[in-house]
């Protein structure tokens, strides 16, 4: 998949707009846990996925996270691009959690493009009201949805993501993406346990009853 | 104030395009209360406001309020106009705090200016992002910092905005701008009470201690 793949307003630019992203856009391979972007005002630029899986989140001063977005093949993540969104005052931090196949192209060179291309400022409104839009859901589910359904939630959306029932992944890890501590993720996976819907042995969380768990996310 | 004045770019546009929003720009003037836009889908277009104060909000299916923004004179609201914001899938309602002159420029104009004007589609990504980060913010708010903190930080806001110590604003009303019960915001404001920040009567917070409150806030 060459880049033009990855960034669907490619053909609507100019010969000369075309030609001077393919002579700065870097590809990378980032191997799973690599930090891309640590909440730092630089501006790194535009992170287009080609492969692999990423995750935006943010970080309390007393070191709690709580992921806000995962990206996959063919996203476009903007918050290592910082002068794209300008008003912004605030530190998303990026790892890899898969390895991973990037191209990354320069905050500068994305700005100037924006400035001359209807259809690049056009673009970027998109998405940022994606990456708006996300946000709200979150907060909508934080504000209001209990921290059963959310839990039941995220487990059958990885179950989706890995293909897979049984789990690769620590109390530690769900309590980073859910925003809240360890001992609350360890309490509500007992109790799924003793009704029947998870099994729980060290580092994995095996999904026994994809049905119930769906229930309890209110996707029933 | 006319309406070049509330839409910074419009020197940016060609006569033509003034003319066409001037032509299909409506002046509006709303009582206090009155609800702008309902959470609908149907997309009333941006509005601007010449005077007064708008609030935006989410709601849960059981009627739990919080404001994620508030607009004053000059400002812009995005969210009446969902084409603009594409992805947009969740409801967020808009009401007028106080008596308000608006001009509301429909959305389909809007669209078709973003369309044709680098200016305008460059504006809406600096408008939309600047809606993101203070989402960012009132997340950050809502994970990380205690409710004491965040109390104290809206009671001192509101003294800021009506520049007075004797605010006229119920526990209900609190409750809805911060996402919680009154019961919440009753107890804790009974706590500040008890510790001399403020005097409670009814209907009425009057702040006696705002740099207590500030250390409270975090601000001090």
């Amino acid at each position: 998949m060459d880049f033009s793949q990855v960034f669907p307003i490619f053909s609507k630019l100019t010969d000369e707009q075309q030609a001077r992203i393919l002579s700065v856009c870097q590809q990378s391979r980032v191997r799973a846990g690599t930090m891309l972007h640590d909440g730092s005002p630089e501006c790194m630029g535009l992170i287009f996925v080609r492969s692999g899986q990423l995750r935006a989140y943010m970080l309390s001063e007393e070191g709690r996270e709580i992921t806000i977005s995962r990206f996959f093949e063919r996203d476009v993540c903007l918050f290592s691009a910082s002068c794209v969104m300008p008003n912004m005052q605030f530190d998303i931090f990026i790892t890899a959690e898969k390895d991973s196949e990037l191209y990354i192209l320069p905050a500068c060179l994305y700005k100037n493009l924006m400035d001359e291309s209807l259809a690049v400022a056009n673009y970027s409104c998109d998405l940022i009201s994606h990456h708006f839009s996300e946000l709200v859901w979150l907060m909508e589910q934080i504000m209001w949805k209990k921290f059963d359904a959310r839990l039941a939630q995220f487990l059958l959306n990885e179950r989706l993501l890995e293909g897979t029932d049984a789990l690769v992944i620590t109390h530690d890890k769900i309590a980073n993406h859910m925003g809240t501590a360890r001992e609350v993720v360890t309490r509500m996976l007992r109790y799924f346990q003793s009704e029947n819907m998870v099994s729980l042995t060290r580092g994995t969380v095996k999904i026994t009853d994809a049905k119930a768990l769906a229930a309890v996310a209110g996707e029933a």
